[in-house]
């Protein structure tokens, strides 16, 4: 089929061009003699995305699962008590990986729709007055629903039970795309990965971790080796690393890191916000909705469309894909069928939401879903137009 | 800016990947001794997509205008008469270089939005018993207006007067995209370039000629040597170029004449005529029109739009680049200000177009044109969808 | 510094052009619906690398050191006892993290520039007649000191022992360049990584099994999610994975498998030793020799150079990176300043070899080693054009 | 076959790796707002590279032939006289172009292997009373023989003799790789092309001039338009091109011209000479001579070596190219058979001109001629250590 593919769901996302063009390159050795001149500034920079200023960060050759795993096996020991909710697919992954390291987890299923239920975590930790929840965990945005929960209350209810649980958050898809901030918000580990908001092919995970964790992991039981911070840290303080880096991705980091700064982390923040608007109100005009069941559970990076009673949202994804050369997103486990999604977040901009919104439309009504040709789009490029900058609004 | 640039002028034109991974190549000699086996396919394909059968075609490293240079100094003398019409910025250019050259050109001005007048061409064809005429011009393609030509009916012309004048057609913005055939129409020298519906990078000059023109090329006076029928020739008869030639486009071309016989010539056009018939759509929707004065002039590979009084058309293209980061093309010469143009040539598809048409909905409001949001992409996506291959045509 | 750098570390390898054109690619959904099509290609040619015919092959986003990983949480238990031995910095980390793992392990440790110890092997499963050691772990290719281990005759001792553990082989540096037969020699857990033999960007680890490693992993009873075996099947069997791949080597390492297959294994490995034996003929020439103490233990893959007394070997691979842009590989633990090791192994050839061992010259007189300027790679050459396929051998 | 290929031809030259990341792009509109910000700098930095200070430089998508051309069409008159000499195929092909257009040249042959006979030139030019003769030519570097001429020493012969003809100079394969100094020498135009010295891909032709070359366009008569000064001068002027320009190409100059500007051409120079010195000692060690006659002819960017009486050079770059990957250059017109050339400009390095020798050495035996194997790489590679910076001199 001819024209480029169109790639709309949250993560992988589109890579950069200067991104592509930096990892086009021949190999080269990571034990050479300046490779740490140029891994040190990684590391630095890629702390300044998850706004840890005391801790360090760490890269590994995998997905954001390992990264999940190393958080897990560093910090905590077997049959250790961990607080955990379950909203979605992704949230159910993590509780399910907890479950197989043999941490007793005490799951909150709440509905799928909904995020972390912050007063639950409250009450739960301020009734642990022995402290026996080691850890508390925090799905930032749950990507199978286009659900964000809030991170600083769950720190507000620690703090506010004077808990000493470590915090950890899954930011695989909010991290580098919507307002993170680990430092200010005390989070011990934070996970993330490549392949969503710093907008690289997969294939790195990255552990973002407090001086906190760092020190958990000095008694914490789990083998490790692969993902041991010990290891890593030895290594990464010589500038080098404890095997072959993905030195590729390595490169490819180093100008995705740019890219972040130089549009600045608070404007790639309210540029999420303002093209994810622009696909609510598309879904708005549609008649439809989004999972999530209230408006301060929407995420600015993914937004997961509900499709009318007797329509299987997978056929809707399918003639995307088929008919438009339109990647969306599925809907995963208790979703399946009944949700597709926009993944709106890394290296987007206007014109390519106008498109995943024109390719939808026209799966939709292909697939029977009587949405108005023009609506949605029409409804999210005025809303892109009038809230550009510097701001034009001429046309009534 | 962040996410992907949005190119819709009229050439160059989008890369298929197939295409710019071609090119991502370390260098290459030119004199290798298999690299004639290469060059030989890239002849023979090349003259396929001309639907050239018994002449031949050339590749310089060029634009067109090297390849309208070549026909006329290889197949011309300084003071030969020749019959041109004017009706947009590149027959306008074919005409200055055919007069900077000293032909004796009889020049039909006709009005911007038509196209090559037949009626008058046949005309004079009829008058001239003494064949004084050498060669007839055609401007398959207007870029600057979106309008296109008759070849065939100026070949039926030359038949009906019997008359042995050369015809050239510029194909640089056709050939390729919209139907074009060198050997039934008998076309003697046929332009294009690499950067239109050859989907490549500017850079590469095609000269499809037939064997009368490579006889005229015997007796024709002009000096020549960089864009020499005869120097090309002698060297790619044994595989090779008489100077270096632009080895990266080459294998970039071999990408491309394979992508094209992939997909089918037939195919391709048929896949332009449905683009562009969507784009016209939405024009009619946002109640403008385009510069074509005829719906039989309206060309398949871009469209002019003529924007209402008041407006400058340059704003639009302006506001488009800075605000969203789509280049659409400017109007050219007579119509500069007051039409701005969208390529559909090439390698797009339709989200590509409902992008394109999104972008161009934002510029036009915020210029202050009225057209409803959604519109023109509503108008557009529902002709693609109900004409998509297989059809489905679910909601109403 | 100008011109291109010259990679000769024993991993990362060099990347052919294909393969880079491959991986010089947008993202995609690897939850697309054509996407199994793909992946089943890559498992089963990938099995073909390892000659594995009955079993499966797993792919992680992660080096070699995960799939080792892997392999043991997967089919063995804490405590279970394992025969290892240690002859160079990577049997060494295995055998570290199998102690860390709390495996019982049973350490040969042998003179480094020796191999697996076959007839201390044969005895201690001769000894084990309750069937105590539960897997025998060989190094094939010990890429620290230049030494390949033989396989087989490890499968005959444990045959001759008519003993059922499980057979690990260590193939990073190994499988795709050097014989290895993983059906024959009946090994149960193939561990390789992208960055060597199969010539890709490091990120991939590779573990290829045979059913009865896939049984021993129904009871095998370490924890274990990112690396299971279990979650792959299910995912793999479907033609996904269960979190996302590193899908641009993925596309890389079809690439590399396409080449595989054009040149053909058997082809490989005779280049392989061609190369070789014309680096170790520059040794020869030099007056100096390789770490390896034998011929028999001669690596086809790298080759360990020692210096002479009171040289650092680190000086020269430092000359040779700073002052000719050459990566050569370091000593490392016990060797460390003693040896420095040419990568032999990859997308290497002749001319490629001369150039690495010119470097090696240069910077060996630099450093004050006197061998004799052009006399390794004097040595080299003829070695090379008198092995050439077809043989030409004019000169005398 | 496997490994890279190697090129040493004189041109196209290897592209470095930023020059070949910066050319891995999308396709953009050269009409856009912003290009000309873009441009301004590139035609200021070409300048640079010719040492042009007070003219100017145009950038044609063509080759170096191109360039040619326009310097004559654009500055001269159909029958003027003009000074030409030629001593290989590069110079005999500028004097048949030069005849082609009907110019009264005024040939002095001299022999291959010499250069430009200045004081010839000086004779003619002191005969000329009348100042017939409108320019005089002068092939800096003649490609086929390797022999670099003196335009300096041409430059005071028509001071010498207060000759106001123009002075050209074909630059191909020597600007941006020896020494060049266009406002020195009085250099009216200078002609280079983007596959040398600018390590770029071919499809660029470079034209740099004076202001007496732009005065003296204002009457020349010659037929113009693709290589037409005055068109090139208007859109420049205004930061665009008069028709579409290789936009992937000029991303690349710019890539490259950064290059140069990095290393600097003094440093560039000093490079190219100590390079070119290897080589030829590396002629010497083998007990042949190069083409050059005498020392002060020998070029820094191409040896011509010439194989012994009974040897077809021809088969000596036909067994590099099949056996060992190596592109060598053949000989050309009266020296084919006679020589096979090695380019040594551009993006290299001494490893990589001790892979060239290697190869050379290889096939040279291969093909009968009895060197010594390794008695050419030994001597250029003690040539290289002994002349690196930092200078480093242990072994004896």
């Amino acid at each position: 089929m001819a024209g480029f593919n169109q790639l709309f769901v949250p993560g992988p996302t589109n890579v950069p061009e200067s991104v592509r063009q930096a990892m086009n390159m021949p190999m080269e050795d990571m034990r050479a003699p300046d490779y740490p001149t140029f891994t040190r500034g990684l590391f630095t920079d890629l702390m300044k995305v998850f706004r840890n200023e005391t801790g360090r960060a760490f890269i590994f050759p995998s997905s954001g699962t390992g990264a999940w795993e190393s958080a897990i096996t560093n910090t905590l020991s077997p049959g250790d008590r961990v607080l955990m909710s379950r909203f979605g697919q992704f949230s159910h992954l993590w509780v399910d990986m907890a479950e197989r390291f043999g941490l007793d987890v005490d799951v909150v299923d709440v509905e799928w729709g909904t995020g972390v239920p912050v007063e639950i975590y409250a009450e739960r930790l301020a009734a642990d007055k022995e402290h026996r929840i080691k850890a508390v965990f925090v799905t930032h945005n749950e990507t199978a629903t286009g659900v964000t929960s809030d991170v600083g209350a769950v720190r507000a209810a620690l703090n506010a039970a004077k808990h000493p649980a470590l915090l950890f958050v899954d930011g695989v898809s909010s991290v580098g795309s919507i307002d993170f901030r680990q430092e200010e918000w005390g989070v011990d580990c934070a996970v993330s990965g490549s392949q969503k908001g710093f907008m690289l092919p997969p294939g790195l995970g990255f552990l973002s971790v407090s001086q906190k964790a760092l020190n958990a992991a000095k008694t914490a039981k789990f083998s490790r080796c692969y993902f041991s911070f010990e290891d890593q840290i030895r290594a990464n303080d010589t500038g080098y690393f404890p095997y072959t880096p993905a030195v590729q991705l390595l490169r490819g980091l180093r100008a995705a890191l740019d890219l972040i700064q130089e549009e600045g982390l608070d404007n790639i923040f309210e540029r999420h916000h303002r093209l994810a608007t622009g696909v609510r109100k598309a879904v708005d005009a549609w008649g439809l909705r989004v999972c999530a069941k209230e408006a301060k559970w929407n995420s600015d990076t993914v937004s997961a469309i509900v499709v009318p009673e007797g329509i299987d949202s997978a056929d809707i994804v399918r003639r995307a894909y088929n008919g438009y050369q339109t990647s969306l997103g599925v809907g995963l486990n208790k979703v399946a069928g009944k949700v597709f999604r926009i993944g709106h977040l890394g290296w987007v901009n206007e014109v390519m939401m106008c498109g995943a919104i024109s390719a939808a439309e026209m799966s939709l009504r292909d697939c029977g879903v009587k949405v108005q040709p023009g609506s949605g789009v029409g409804a999210a490029l005025e809303h892109y137009r009038l809230s550009a900058q510097p701001a034009v609004a001429k046309a009534a």
